[in-house]
């Protein structure tokens, strides 16, 4: 078996495994609009290599179900018309047992595909589309999780084994004098055009945290009024604080004899005060920062980074890891001590300051794959690193990825800098 | 087997029967806040048995399990809590097979009380629990129709046969001198509390159509532009019209070649021209009548029915009845032609003018069950008759059926009335 | 000068007179989408007798500005477009003075056609223009406190004189046999077309209370938890409660010290517990007689009126009235205790448990009159009575004020009703 | 007088002779929520004074009238209460009159100051104020503006006069060689904090068009097509146009012979093909720039420039200026043909594609103004130049306008950009 397929047989076999423990029910509800159901994402992973792939390098190219275009179609308005989102959820036919069909159906054409010579462009595009297919891996489980979330009787997706309280590690400042570096992917191997082109920009001297903030640190800021004070908030912050009367993280809970639970894959669990806080809204991490500047008056403000002194610090020698979705975790877990930058990447997402946008000299993909990143470049935020829910084999350095600023339904949390001077 | 618990069983059955070719993501999926999902209507049903039967007479009652008293509660604060009806479709767990089981559960416990003697307290309660997954019976198929109407593969609940074209049926008017009439239920026999008690009323001299607006009438109106002619429609339905963008009624749409397609339980099928039309807002039922009076202008005007004027005429000795879900045509069909009242129930209930009020001396039912139907009765409109999803056995000459009067996902048609003098 | 022309002149000063404390900007804006600007009231009442009596009977006429026939029709569709409703407050231009310029010459037109012999059809169609200025001189009052009491200064329309605390008048109640009676408008004056037919209905036996409920009736159903409690509440109006956060009547305002303060055309005042209760909708005049019936176990639930009920005691010798318009006081006062019915029309209207619709035999006027009233009667209850901001002349006991459950600017308040058997 | 009391005066005067033309209706009303009535400007500039200037300055200091410190507060919140924005224009009283006398007892105290020695923090503040109020002066126009476009009869602020058609400037293409530039106000002179401090940047080689996009190109976008094809569009923008229904820059509306008419601040006029098109979202800029470059498949890409590249172009000499308010045009005019940058600023604001962040080292401000910049540096874009409505003394190479992508009622282009490599 070529190396090409037997990667894309490891990457689909695990998708199917995440819906393993998931009734029909599950992976068919979508409960939100920014959501999709676990149904849906098998569908339309599948849908990319037919359409992407199979369309374009299959002889005699027949499409499984003509429907699926439109059904599976998620954004490409290059390919056609697309089921509405929010109603992506309503479509209960197609069946689970039909959509898993579908897959097979198309594991079999690709797996024929990929068993001859395969060129560039074609294997170009098996990789993002295995890329892809993992994004929706990490989707599957944030979906999923909010959909169990709503359920009063807190299922979990997988149940809770025993931790172990870790010891605390002391945040530290990791300096860099900044000046001129160059940002973005510079090849060999896989990323979007969104990672391109390798360019230079400059950075002031600064300092990064080293490591994320946690649970315990954010119930402190709770514990302090930070949730009913208008002076950490941007302004627009501050208006989605009240409207949607935001108390706390997403799915932590107060709880009757005080602090807080939080709804997890695995069920309703007590808070862990070294673990990293997630699921947290860009103007709650940047609230966070002006709150912790009033608490240390002497020292300097500290701020969100931006994606350049993050990726500038991510490269450097020393860093280490948190845990990728193939730890098993499934939720942030805190760091061990160690010198250096610790929670690189893995645990949680980190937003940083940066509107999403292109970069200097950037060119999006040419056909309808150009529609993959390129035309979201406005109103969103780039976060970096990688999540427990994210394959470690899909984090990358260069690795952008964006939300607008008040979405929490990810495992996004926040590590913090400082300017030097 | 007591006749009781005979006629318990045969009630249940057909309820399960009704689920019987949906998957379980069919039965899971809550496609409008005004629906529910089929899983829930299964288990509310049984919910209303433990509630209200077995919680008061099963010595050392239990509850199945101790959530599902909120989750199934359907609108009874006098029981306690209940899960948001918006959110009913989010509650994956329990599955379908458990829901199920709480089914069989409630059966067995219902068996072993009705082996014994019944008191009749218990009895009316028991006839309560029946009347209301009737009820519970025809919203499964109107609910799921809509499910599967926003499915753009036009899923079938049950293929469709073939179907003999019908002669017309003439329109008669069939005339009542009016005066003072008595109207509502006088027993024995089981009714709601809406429909009594039994009072007397004066109506004037007018007529009643012998036979349903039908499809072919409808289209009629459609080609005169009847959607786009304020003169017809009553301010709050003009508004309805221009806010929604109503071309038609629920569930037909304009096909490219010329005329009207409809979403049916038997999948999307043409029109019947003789069959009734169905799935109107009360504000198309009046519009309607304003209509038709233009087209007929030496005639006399004709509007809506009242429900007493309804009632009064289905009691008349020659009334017809049309298809109920017992049929098993699960639409509307035309009548055959016969003299007096033809399709006084059965096929599509009948908007009348009448708002849901009250009767001169109405008391609620005392307790929870007093919330059944007395805190509807203000902005909704009363439908009489019964249709082509109700079984017969649940209708009633005194049956009063609400809805508001923009409503439109049920079978829901109309028959013209006007004045004598 | 002719009675016609004379009264005319009357009713027309009358509404100047209205606007004479208020300033340009007081007369400019609209408050909210059920309300408009005075400036518009003063401009749409002008247009009324432009539209249906000078274009009809004025030799060569022309229009004063070709723009108002679109600018100041309020919903005749039968006249053409109209400017949208929510959008009135926001034509600056015209400015006040030429709005009170396009009052005087209409007014020279109108006095021109009335010192004249005035045909019979004529002279309805000024009276009908007349009816309809009055309706528009309580709305003037109503819509302008609303835009006052926006305004967190508090400002007075007119300021408040001293008020001497009125005894109490126990509630007393009083009966009527019922059966058949005769209900509706039956000549000679004029009335609107939904006031007649006059025709029979049949009254069971019922007694009505002698006077309104009153603001200390009222605050002792707040003070007993009245809003916070599900029993005593209509579904809807339970879930109005909730969403919109109803605490109590509209106007009213909980003090730090304890106890209300209300808003009024004479400023902020303290309550009077002696007057009535004005500013409910229906759902909390409805919550209040549910509260009452359990406040009084012994005694047979009371409930609101019909507006037949209403009607018939009404007409009933010895009745008194309450204040209107004529009375300078500008809000509900107490009433002097006497025998027999009290407050029959003045200080507040009174709701009815009665959804507004045609009577039997009803034909709407011919034309666009036609859609004065007719194109409303669906989703609305009926008031009775009239109000202080009500001219005394425009008062009938036939008279059928309409609007929907939730509305509350308006004088609204409650007769307690119920039965005898 | 001194020269800051002679700059205060000639800045407010200018600010009463924009209301002049205006009736207290026109000042009163409130058309949309992210405008303000005119009265409140007049006010807020006013209280902007009280509050930054005498409240910390003037001895003994006493507030004109206690409410107006909530009521004409914007969004301090570091000074207390806010009146709701959307209702500013409820608040007829106090009236226009009221509101120029508050701004005379203001200038009255801020010249009895001013007229003494004034500390360099006090005149740093009056500065601020008098920024301010000119950035207000602008609002007072664009607002106003709003208004009027509401009202059906299309009222001008100032009629129009004849205009020469001028002749066509070609789009030219100014190279810069990029590298290393210092961005940012580097004093003496008056900044905002936001322009703050001065840094590095780095520019890769680009060139910017010489004059701003022109309303006859814009015609031509439409005329092809731009507003119905997805390609061009950012996936925010392009449900943006659907939702919105979005057909072409705000305020033109088709005419029904062809072709477009604007309504201006003189009136609804006829396109002028030459000047310059406003009134633009980020999102049609965006989208102007990728069809402008499909239509040029052998040229590279255009786009819109970002700030950096705007304000380094901008410096250069021998860059030309379009309108700004003190020449009376009220609106966007052609360009004079010359070498080098036209309308640099002047005219119409010009979209970047550079959101609105903080500058690397950026300090707020202390204290309340502090509220001034920062708060809103999220899911903003960045404006530079002026437009026709800006007073030219208001006006800075460092200045950085900002707005929300889907803002449109301001006098917004673009100018495009291309890189050069």
């Amino acid at each position: 078996m070529s190396q090409l397929l037997e990667r894309y047989a490891t990457v689909r076999r695990l998708t199917e495994s995440l819906a393993e423990p998931l009734s029909e029910a599950d992976c068919q509800v979508q409960s939100m609009s920014e959501a999709s159901p676990v149904k849906w994402h098998l569908a339309h992973v599948s849908w990319f290599f037919e359409t992407f792939v199979l369309e374009r390098h299959e002889a005699g190219f027949r499409p499984h179900h003509p429907a699926y275009r439109v059904l599976f179609n998620s954004y490409y308005n290059g390919i056609g018309e697309q089921h509405p989102r929010p109603q992506r959820g309503l479509v209960t036919r197609p069946g689970l047992a039909e959509v898993l069909a579908y897959r097979r159906a198309v594991d079999e054409r690709m797996a024929a595909l990929l068993s001859r010579p395969v060129p560039d462009d074609m294997a170009q595009r098996v990789e993002l589309g295995l890329q892809h297919e993992q994004q929706h891996q990490e989707l599957i489980l944030t979906d999923l999780r909010h959909l169990l979330s709503c359920n009063p009787l807190d299922p979990a997706y997988r149940p809770a084994g025993p931790l172990a309280p870790p010891p605390e590690v002391p945040l530290r400042w990791l300096e860099s004098a900044g000046g001129a570096v160059d940002i973005g992917h510079a090849g060999p191997g896989f990323a979007f055009d969104n990672e391109t082109p390798r360019h230079r920009t400059w950075l002031r001297p600064h300092a990064l945290a080293n490591r994320l903030v946690t649970q315990g640190e954010w119930a402190a800021f709770i514990a302090d009024g930070g949730y009913d004070d208008a002076r950490w908030w941007l302004s627009a912050g501050w208006d989605w604080v009240r409207q949607q009367r935001v108390r706390a993280p997403m799915y932590w809970r107060a709880e009757p004899g005080g602090g807080f639970s939080s709804f997890t894959l695995r069920g309703r669990l007590p808070l862990e005060a070294q673990a990293p806080a997630a699921n947290l809204s860009l103007y709650e991490a940047d609230a966070y920062a002006r709150w912790y500047s009033a608490q240390h008056p002497g020292q300097p403000p500290v701020r969100l980074p931006t994606e350049f002194e993050w990726e500038h610090a991510a490269a450097q020698a020393g860093a280490r890891d948190g845990g990728f979705l193939d730890s098993g975790a499934l939720q942030p877990r805190p760091a061990a001590d160690a010198p250096g930058l610790l929670q690189r990447a893995g645990d949680a997402w980190q937003w940083t300051c940066s509107a999403y946008a292109p970069y200097p000299g950037f060119r999006a993909w040419d056909g309808a794959v150009g529609e993959y990143n390129a035309k979201f470049m406005v109103n969103q935020y780039v976060l970096r690193g990688g999540s427990c829910a994210t394959p470690r084999s899909h984090a990358r350095l260069s690795y952008r990825n964006f939300f607008p600023a008040e979405a929490r339904w990810q495992f996004s949390g926040l590590r913090l800098a400082r300017d030097l001077d």
